[in-house]
């Protein structure tokens, strides 16, 4: 597909993907280097808040790009595609 | 600290966190080639589930070590430290 | 309002919410009685499951009506208003 | 077993589940009235995370109680098992 419909933000998601892949290898190194569990749980909550962020962005584009703008015979498909992805997250 | 209680698991934690890594780097890439929303936002769900799953580790060598292993002074503190991270996770 | 949209489902949900209301005064009852603590804590996890089914739910019919039918110039405020609904979900 | 280990916080907890319910009953209240899904969402996840708070507190009672007390002998299984309630409640 040519237009998902993140472009706008696409560089600002990827920098925020870049600053959690640095947070998930930080979090390996602290085990590696075995820190206090309790500080690495710290940071293992706020990569996975981060990832919600990330998530609920993504929900936002794709309802306001690739829902919005379907052509009305695909509609029904792309919100029960939409609402079970959110489904998923909800319960991730 | 020289023994934070998690040394026995520490090589499966440490691929753990490697194969979480490259999920979250899949997912920049998948960003960065502007695959469809819904299939990054499954990866994303899946990448929270896998922090998940380590945090629930994590939370276990906690309390059979050094929870269970604190001087009785220590104990109450110990708990807390526990209980808020626990409280923290649960709502990240 | 007077028809917020999910009207075809709101004998279901309005069972579902009984359902759930019966579950969460079981776990008062179970508090009451002492019951062990984790039989308690399974119950409460079970009854966010059971909320959390009933919110996708609502999501679903949310976009599914009020969005979709939204006209052009409120279409930005729904969506809006709609993912920042999600994320409070996510994060709840 | 007469003394699941949350006695003293007995009552406290009962004020809090009795709260949970009206908040359900208030729900299901809402969607009978067909009360605008965003509103009826936001009631939702205010009652999950209160569950959640719910759901910490038992787990703090119950690792300072029944775990901490627990024979040496029951102390491993007492901790399997709540590790996997803190899990269960984790991904609910």
């Amino acid at each position: 597909m040519s237009n998902p419909g993140y472009l706008t933000d696409k560089d600002r998601l990827l920098a925020r993907m870049n600053r959690i892949e640095g947070q998930v290898r930080g979090i390996g190194r602290m085990i590696d280097e075995e820190t206090y569990c309790i500080d690495v749980l710290t940071q293992v909550s706020a990569a996975i808040a981060a990832l919600k962020g990330v998530a609920v962005e993504l929900v936002d584009d794709h309802v306001r790009h690739c829902v919005v703008d379907a052509p009305a015979e695909e509609l029904d498909e792309k919100l029960s595609e939409a609402v079970a992805a959110i489904a998923r997250l909800t319960r991730s």
